[in-house]
């Protein structure tokens, strides 16, 4: 059976993505930028108006920054709440697109929607927890459990927690919430802060990684502790630039878990922390994927 | 429809428990020592055959101390595998009885068990994401993550997971693998290293609590951003005995949030942070829900 053609669209800090495919193949997509809602989700409705009139798809998934209302039986249920993005706390996103449309839709974090993609199309299929991490202007994770999103009483939130630090590192942190939290002390913005570089910039050898490394490595041994996945796919600009990060991460875990979980040993820990295998396409089509799952849903409900 | 008669196990390293029940009706147990498995299994097994011949049961429930091996593709299914414990290492268990009765066996580690009963009977119910974590000789947690047990490479081991130290905590921490892991800094025994006492003789304005309240906060922060859990139970012989306890974790984890979660406010926190409503019956009334679950599994895939 062919997959059904659905519409997705990525809502990000900067710019946003419409687009049009049919199982992981995109047919069709546009940019827009991140200005007003009113703009922003005015562009991208029109743009899946035209493609709806050519050929009605079946559902849309939506992948945003955060935070979200994820929670079906409340009245904010697909808005995006308290962003200190300008303009855009409480703004209805689901809610406004199914309307418009009349079909299915699927409403996730960016990153959830690209833990989906990885579960669906990369190489997280049919695992039965697997993480997706993004560490690039911002960190964030999202996690698909027994075949579905992980969320409860909000989204994950992984940016934010705080790690032990590197013994020496001094560095007070930029995140403007917690300072340390792992975001403060890991995200693009905090490795330039602490060396006055980009990251693409700085060479493999740089001092500076290792307390970025010992960052990341404090919440890769803790997802494994906590949420045992079979594969956590570490990507953004930063994750996915910086092939020399993922070994110095796994070499860290191996020595923090001191052998205590059986098997997990430095050639597990390869195959388990790598870069996502969609590359900087599973965001995008993540959405399609919550697409198509907002379909099945629906069938599952009917 | 009244539910299925289920049998029920809980090892545990001194006890283990066999249990006969309907629903969350215990209609009888019994206890025997924790020797050595060709011993404890067996008296364990004799007995479930003295209650199969006098009523067949439909399935039965495992909740066992770990590791496990829970990966049904694997030859070592069903195992207990590498545990320190004298005699018991790569123990065959779900297969062993699921041979003897030609029933259904659910296997989980003993605190995913009581997360299930929590899930299913208690105040977790119908919750997307929930949480059980024991403090006593150990610490160790289980989850319910869309409505079944959350594993993948393993099971959780969130005992081990490595926690910032409290400003001027200088305990070395007593876990034989990590020292300074949860476990090493906030349980029973831990408690006891601290401060020369049992955890229950400590009254509850003494300084040693702090640090163990810190530690725990910790965890807990950490599972709210990476579970997003609407519920987090926390049982086990330190966390029901001490309800000052809790109170600490909630205030600490409201400031290592600092507000950053949307409408997880300290009201929030003590709704989401509780003891079990199941108390110290959650983990044997989980056995009996391991095996409902195994049944209605066999029936889904059917």
């Amino acid at each position: 059976m062919s997959e059904a053609l659905v519409a997705g669209l990525e809502l990000g800090g900067t710019k946003c993505l419409a687009l049009l495919g049919r199982g992981q193949v995109i047919c069709d997509r546009i940019v827009v930028p991140t200005t007003s809602p009113a703009d922003t989700l005015g562009q991208l409705e029109t743009q899946l108006r035209l493609w709806f009139q050519h050929e009605p798809f079946a559902a849309i998934g939506i992948g945003s920054f955060g935070p979200l209302a994820l929670d079906r039986t409340r009245p904010d249920y697909g808005f995006i709440t308290n962003t200190p993005k300008p303009g855009w706390a409480d703004t209805e996103v689901a809610g406004r697109f199914g309307a418009a449309f009349g079909v299915p839709v699927g409403f996730e974090t960016d990153v959830t929607a690209a833990a989906l993609a990885e579960h669906r199309w990369g190489a997280a299929q049919g695992m039965t927890s697997s993480v997706y991490l993004t560490i690039g202007t911002g960190i964030g994770g999202g996690a698909i459990v027994n075949g579905r999103p992980l969320r409860g009483f909000l989204h994950p939130e992984m940016g934010h927690v705080r790690v032990r630090r590197e013994a020496g590192d001094s560095f007070s942190g930029i995140c403007p919430f917690h300072g340390d939290c792992l975001e403060g002390l890991a995200s693009g913005p905090a490795i330039a802060a602490r060396s006055g570089r980009r990251a693409q910039d700085i060479p493999s050898d740089d001092p500076v990684w290792r307390p970025v490394a010992g960052a990341l490595a404090e919440i890769v041994a803790m997802l494994i502790l906590t949420l045992s996945p079979e594969r956590i796919a570490i990507g953004g600009g930063v994750g996915c630039g910086q092939p020399h990060l993922l070994s110095l991460i796994r070499a860290r875990v191996a020595t923090m878990l001191a052998d205590y979980v059986a098997d997990m040993d430095i050639n597990a820990l390869e195959r388990i922390i790598d870069t996502p295998c969609l590359a900087d396409q599973a965001g995008p089509l993540g959405t399609l994927a919550l697409a198509l799952a907002a379909i099945e849903e629906t069938a599952g409900a009917g």
